[in-house]
């Protein structure tokens, strides 16, 4: 508890951690394909930004998401010598050999707290995935690799509704017994509200503490910077988020996608708390992803600051 | 303080009020102009949604803000009989009269926390604008006129950046000791942060209640639901917000406007907040808003449930 301005608040740390996961989370939901050049250019700059947790791509079957069929190359060509560490996607054991033989750092995985959308998602039980979670996080562990387990639709699910927050506990219970270093509790749907937000990150923060927690928002319904911020009063500090707000909502056509890094690291520097990451050369990044795609990044401080009046 | 899903909150009321100030705060900083008929159906349809306060027009002079020529057309049209409080904007006594000739029940006043942006704004000194406001206000008493006041750059100013509580707190002070019925602290640049809604508006709790404060926010920067959330934990319960998000930021030209309401009412609803107001009618207006404007409107919950894929 600190006191800010006379107001005393919950949690307020010094300093944050941020995954931008834009390459991989953003990307794969973006109507366009870039280049593997394109992507490189994209990651050198989040690294020259000073962002320091990159989730690089994805290692899934390049049928089920194309836009990661270049996975391995995308690995070749990731920016070292420069303290940044790169996680990749990966759906199961073979995911988990490709990306090390790839050369990628640490690996993440996806299930998702109800069995409706991890049976959509990826076709398994959550028991299923918990199996083969359980298997990678034994060899990870021999292999010096940390792994994050995405608990997705952690508050909605596309398909089942508001989820009950024991459902999500009992999910990172089991992934905390296994030993996962980080558990990501995620709205994929960007659903969530604060409300929600405080209930479910408190109740894990007293079972668990905060240590190995990160969240995940995103902005469908424009809640993803008072779902962070509430978050970050219930003691997480580590968040991802992709830069200029890449991505998107495959249940909602004309959403926006993840949390917008500048909007991001905007609201954590305002409020004094430090990230590293230097805001005006995120936009320089976002110039470059409106270039590439065609059209304005989402990011609020983007188009505050970015764009000029039409003379 | 409630308890919500086991975690220990600051205020969190039953119910807010909402001011929807489209009409004026937003119309007043679109580029294009509508036609009164057009007004008035946009005014229709909040009543229609439950709207009961709505910032209607504004008595400025013609010359400082063309779009809000027809006040007095305007005020006729204005749908009767259903409960709905009309505010509208004034610069002055002779705006006062004005306004009152025109059947408006209530007014409001802008006066800015700084000295720079109050002369840019309307070119007078902040004491000057005081003694204007005491004298409405004194009128206002004795004719049963509310008067709300617009603490205006209450916590970032375009020209003096960001500014010291304590002087949105001193003319918060003399406003209530004059009988100002409401004080509306606005971060009309939308460039205000959690921390700072915090201190402030906890501060002015402490000294003058909540039941006279209301609270106005612009989303240049993304910020503006999670400024509302966390003046609502500070004690605030009234709200103003623009249909749509109608509106923009003068200093910032590539930038959103006002809290969009269907955001606003969206938040509170999914935390359970009663706000009066339905949903999906606002959006209905905001499809209105689309079609006079010729641009889609920037709320988050319109683009993620109105907007449908290309096919």
């Amino acid at each position: 508890m600190i006191e800010l301005n006379g107001v005393k608040t919950a949690f307020w740390p010094e300093r944050v951690r941020i995954m931008d996961v834009g390459p991989r989370d953003g990307l794969q939901n973006e109507p366009y394909q870039l280049a593997t050049s394109q992507k490189l250019a994209l990651i050198e700059g989040l690294v020259n930004a000073g962002v320091r947790w990159i989730e690089a791509t994805s290692f899934v079957h390049p049928k089920a998401v194309p836009q990661m069929a270049d996975a391995a190359e995308v690995s070749a060509g990731l920016p070292r010598g420069n303290g940044v560490i790169y996680y990749a996607l990966i759906p199961n054991e073979k995911g988990y050999d490709r990306a090390l033989a790839a050369g990628i750092d640490h690996v993440g995985l996806v299930i998702s707290v109800t069995e409706t959308m991890n049976r959509k998602n990826i076709n398994l039980s959550v028991a299923e995935s918990l199996a083969i979670a359980e298997k990678v996080i034994g060899r990870a562990k021999a292999d010096g690799v940390k792994v994050r387990v995405y608990a997705s639709v952690a508050f909605v699910c596309a398909f089942e509704g508001r989820v009950d927050p024991a459902r999500t506990i009992e999910l990172t219970d089991k992934l905390m017994a296994m030993g996962c270093d980080q558990v990501c509790i995620a709205d994929s749907v960007g659903r969530a509200h604060p409300g929600q937000v405080a209930g479910l990150l408190g109740a894990l923060r007293e079972k668990h503490g905060t240590e190995r927690l990160a969240a995940h928002f995103h902005n469908t319904y424009g809640m993803a910077i008072a779902n962070t911020l509430t978050a970050m009063q219930q003691g997480v500090s580590f968040f991802d988020a992709s830069i200029g707000g890449l991505g998107g909502c495959p249940f909602s056509p004309g959403a926006t996608g993840n949390t917008p890094t500048e909007d991001l690291v905007h609201l954590f520097h305002q409020m004094g708390v430090e990230t590293g990451i230097d805001l005006e050369k995120l936009c320089d990044i976002s110039d470059m992803v409106k270039d590439f795609s065609g059209s304005l990044p989402p990011s609020a401080y983007y188009r505050a600051t970015r764009v000029k009046k039409a003379s």
